[in-house]
């Protein structure tokens, strides 16, 4: 215990679709590198195609193929550094079979090194779901592969999303809006709540992170002249976190909790579906949002947007979210290799 | 139809509660008036307790009670109108049951006056709906009580919210979630797209006005994955409008319809429920949001906000949403008076 860390594993990149837009994020992502004030990170293979991205994206990145994560640290200042020779042909926008399975087997090999710990984290490119579908992935995205990967059950592996502006979970996901109602009850509430209020004192430092719980129903069902679910569900949700000592509160009004003034509240606002985390992410922090999951044994990242193959290829991707992605992976990396604070 | 139209007659501000901060953002927006290039305007009722309102926030307001709407036009410049005797006392924070009867006394006569033509429309200040009811009022809103007035079924009367980034409507309203997927058809989503689209030709001048369906379910239900009223409900009714003539697109996933750039792709957002209508337009303009009602034979609007007992009369209340709901009624007014261009 007297020994220094030694400087902390880098992080592992996954490619993403190669046809979409990842490839050249990623590049960029290191060119900006200093300026964005990103940890080491390493590509999982595409050597080849991402040097093609980065030419036609016309930013000059050398790429460093390396034999261990180790070597990424080293190497990280003077070139992006590549593990593996698992290699394809660039061609954005022009998805196919041998793409999709060179992003299945990038982000295979990702996941495994952060679960080993030879990485401190992994940053997942984007990946065309239904094309990943046809080379073998069985999982509903990522975040539900990540989380096999380390043997946590999926509904254990909370999504975060998280921008300048504000960050939101989504408690219930890619579900059907008619289901919601039916799918919600307070121990899920309450289960995924506290993965989150943990998630945010280990690895986003706040020692006391204050969650805002958004109601299901307009108005918050207006004393229960439209919906009962925040008397029934997510009142006793709040109260049992409140029992627990954590800072929870609700349910608010969904409409008013993303205002500016309302934004300032709290730390992480916890919504009852999808549409109502993702909407005002995207509506205020669009180009920056990262996708983090959240209650798994290591770090993982995403940035919030699809391969967007419709413009890959075409140097106006915006790469805010991927560096957004790499930093805060980095930033959480870093906070868990220090360990708790008192 | 040779003589010049008369100047057109002045618009009719009802002074919500007196106990919320209704009356402090009349006087205010009459003191900006000329900075904000409002048409003329006049309250309906309580000169003293505007008086009182305006001297507690701190602004200088003459007061002018007139006796018939159209003198208002002539003293505008020189004097806040006031219209009648009807008045009270000036309680910020306190609401009570005498307040309670002036504000409903004044929505009344500002929604008769409108229907008769003496007024060019109606902005309504903000109510507590609870205290009205123990006055006697019976709707759900101020909306369906002016639509009543107007002869105009409640459900043929289009909520839209206006602010500087973007116009939404809620096609469906005050109902628990659970009800939205059961209320929505594709006739209703059609009847009141039609209302939308003919109110944003009449009164906002847009002769083709481009309206964005959003989905109901995460991601348009991926292909029916989770939820079909995607393909049931919503791509049916908008054939029928496109069919119609009318630039209606979608379903969009609405997750992704609020950003900055998918924002530039329409001028009016139809969401098929309130919190998907009303999150993004109070993250983005949230001291800016003004509530129009369409389809009716009068012009209405009102600031998209409430009563707010707990800072009224603090001097710090936010006048830009009335404002803005002023000035929207008198352009909205003047396109009436104007007649359909070619």
């Amino acid at each position: 215990m007297t020994d220094r860390p030694a400087a902390p594993a880098p992080l592992a990149v996954s490619l993403g679709d190669p046809a979409g837009v990842g490839p050249e994020l990623l590049a960029e992502a290191w060119h900006r590198r200093g300026e964005a004030g990103l940890a080491p990170f390493f590509a999982v293979g595409g050597a080849g195609l991402l040097a093609a991205a980065a030419r036609q994206r016309g930013i000059d990145v050398p790429i460093a193929r390396i034999a261990d994560p180790a070597q990424a640290v080293t190497v990280f200042a003077q070139a992006l550094p590549v593990l593996g020779d698992a290699d394809g042909a660039y061609a954005p926008g022009a998805p196919d079979r041998e793409g999709a399975a060179l992003a299945l087997a990038s982000l295979t090999e990702a996941t495994r090194l952060a679960v080993s710990g030879a990485a401190s984290g992994i940053v997942t490119g984007p990946i065309a779901k239904a094309r990943l579908t046809e080379v073998g992935f069985d999982y509903p995205g990522q975040t539900e592969f990540v989380a096999a990967g380390c043997g946590i059950a999926a509904q254990d592996a909370v999504m975060m999303l998280a921008g300048p502006s504000l960050r939101t979970v989504p408690l219930t996901v890619h579900v059907a809006l008619s289901r919601v109602p039916v799918l919600l009850t307070a121990a899920l509430i309450e289960r995924r709540a506290r993965i989150v209020a943990r998630a945010l004192q280990r690895d986003f430092g706040l020692a006391q992170p204050r969650l805002a719980l958004a109601a299901l129903n307009p108005h918050a069902g207006e004393d229960g002249r439209f919906g009962d679910e925040e008397a029934r569900l997510i009142a006793p949700a709040i109260a049992a976190l409140r029992a627990a000592g954590i800072a929870a509160t609700g349910p608010h009004p969904a409409d008013a909790l993303f205002a500016p003034r309302a934004r300032e509240t709290y730390d992480v606002a916890l919504c009852m579906y999808h549409d109502q985390a993702l909407i005002p992410l995207k509506a205020l922090d669009f180009d920056h949002g990262v996708n983090v999951t959240l209650g798994l044994p290591v770090v993982r990242t995403s940035p919030d947007h699809g391969t967007a193959f419709a413009i890959a290829g075409q140097r106006i991707a915006h790469p805010g979210a991927t560096i957004a992605a790499i930093r805060m992976a980095g930033e959480c990396a870093a906070r868990r290799a220090a360990g708790p604070t008192a």
